[in-house]
């Protein structure tokens, strides 16, 4: 099965605001792939989200959730009164400073997979991704039947080997670079892979479609990766300050002001690792031990009232400002704009290399 | 300046064995860029090198040595009494295991930067890089004065500026899938940027050539990386298993063994974060604190005597096995092999890259 592409560029799915039904439209309307990164919404969100895609794109888009596994694997894990205690005591201090009342006991997510999943399928979409595991056979089953493309995360080749064994039809390959969560479901330390090694490695090892994810901004990206065997890209923190994004403008302007060098994996926010712009609430929270940090999902429902109080008061120093490596090339523009100079600097780069051909 | 390449392909200096001057030779003979890594040599020894190198070929090479910036650094850094006898203590049970007396006490090493520079500039190279930091301005003025290319280091954005400023002639962009040193000369965790996100920063940032390094491993990583915006790469792994390679068998056979998720930073060896595939050395003088580690270069000193007892006996457990994040590419094969294959994959992966032109 191809990935029957326009354009060999898919907007990450960011679950958490980025990525708004007019981003996510604007970038199938401009030949990229459009995703709703759907994993925190309820099922009646999905239906609304994939209705107002539709209402503004003829085009396809896809849809994206997180694999089941990593909800099993932390209701598996043993959490204690006094883990939750401490862990709401690390950040009492910045609810007092907003303002806010004392840290709730965060509950595990009442988000059912299936359920989400049955949305998913009905939504309209005509591509699904899935992040930190496997999908069950019957899920795998029910998306082919729907004639919906399935595409698993992978950050090592052995993570791509199963990805491949359970049925998928492409395996996005995320390196080190990629901001936000790591998509890893096995050892997450041994998959921070750079892109430049995942992706031939992977492609390599399966037969799949490969899609590379990490650290790609730009044209020359892009046909580095297509270099590497991949067929597609799959940009996010690219696509974060596009006009159409819905992350707040703290964020944006993190965004613009960060370097390279000021980004790094964290488990402050979520409980999972993810890469995002070093900042006070990331310093303070890790300092000393992580044992004041929950697993997912309960960290993430944790912080959720700290972060929204701070989307409204414009604090990026309390919001998880996932970022990848590349984040001196992102620029404000529209999903359009970004697109077409993104098809236009694929064609400078591939032209600029032939002479670099000895034959 | 211009690198003047016939083929973009520099073999990585790689202080520690692996560049024999058969190796150089035989990649300068074949259109590749050899380069000797004379960090840990004498300026004796550096003499001998060249005249082994110019008896085996009369294409040009280039020879590498370490910043003397890292040696001040770590004369400064006061170490106790008490941490050295800590240090040979986590080593002493290894030294027992193979039949050799009590870890002794290190010494500073007594080799001159001045003196090594001195003779690599009558060596006979064309070229030299250095890594660690910026060299003083009088050894770039005495570099430049024998018509000799330099090329720095850099891990982040801001080394890159800083080496341009210094008045180096081009920028070796070291991405975090590297094998071996990292060459980071600021805080070596925030350097650890991916090569996909590294070069095209460094390349938008300075006014010099750039050339990619870290998990590069195949005409598909070079023609990536020319993508990206640099005028050649510098490989280390691939040229590892060359034939003509002085690494011994262990090592090699490790190389072969080892996945792209087997790898890990260490400062177990050497006292500066190096990668390399993750052995029993490592994990064992890891374990628990860091207090056990000495700053470089007496962790180096310290372990050397280990070391070369392990290279001996073929114990590839207490070998420094660095390597980078793309080994599960490398082949054994001659250096002409290798580079000719490189170079007609080049030529294949830019053939294949014009399908996906648009106009």
């Amino acid at each position: 099965m191809s990935l029957n592409l326009q354009l060999p560029i898919i907007q990450a799915p960011m679950a958490g605001g980025g990525d708004t039904p007019e981003l996510v439209a604007a970038v199938s309307n401009s030949s990229g792939l459009g995703f709703i990164g759907a994993a925190y919404l309820s099922p009646e969100q999905i239906t609304a989200a994939g209705t107002r895609v539709q209402e503004l794109t003829s085009r396809p888009f896809g849809i994206n959730l997180f694999s089941p596994q990593s909800l099993e694997a932390s209701a598996e894990a043993t959490v204690s009164k006094k883990d939750i205690a401490r862990a709401a005591e690390k950040i009492a201090r910045y609810h007092t400073e907003l303002g806010l009342p004392a840290p709730a006991v965060p509950k595990p997510s009442a988000i059912s997979f299936d359920a989400q999943l049955a949305a998913a399928l009905e939504c309209g979409a005509a591509y699904f991704s899935f992040t930190f595991g496997l999908l069950p056979p019957k899920s795998v089953a029910a998306i082919k039947a729907h004639g919906i493309f399935v595409m698993g995360t992978a950050t090592t080749v052995d993570e791509a080997l199963e990805l491949e064994k359970s049925g998928v039809d492409a395996i996005v390959a995320q390196g080190a670079e990629a901001g936000g969560h790591r998509g890893s479901f096995t050892d997450f330390a041994a998959g921070m892979i750079g892109t430049v090694a995942l992706v031939p490695q992977i492609a390599d090892a399966v037969r799949l479609p490969v899609i590379a994810s990490g650290g790609i901004m730009d044209g020359r990206g892009i046909v580095a990766a297509l270099a590497l065997g991949a067929s597609a890209v799959q940009m996010g923190t690219a696509f974060l300050l596009c006009d159409e994004s819905g992350i707040p403008e703290a964020y944006k302007a993190a965004l613009l002001a960060a370097r390279e060098d000021q980004t790094r994996i964290t488990r402050a926010f979520s409980g999972r690792p993810a890469r995002g712009i070093v900042n006070r609430f990331m310093r303070e929270v890790e300092a000393g031990t992580d044992d004041a940090i929950l697993p997912f999902p309960l960290q993430n429902s944790l912080t959720r009232p700290l972060r929204n109080s701070a989307v409204k008061a414009g604090l990026g120093e309390f919001l998880n400002l996932w970022s990848g490596q590349g984040v001196r090339m992102a620029r404000r523009q529209s999903a359009k704009d970004l697109i077409e100079r993104l098809a236009s600097e694929i064609d400078a780069t591939i032209a600029s290399l032939k002479s670099a051909q000895h034959t």
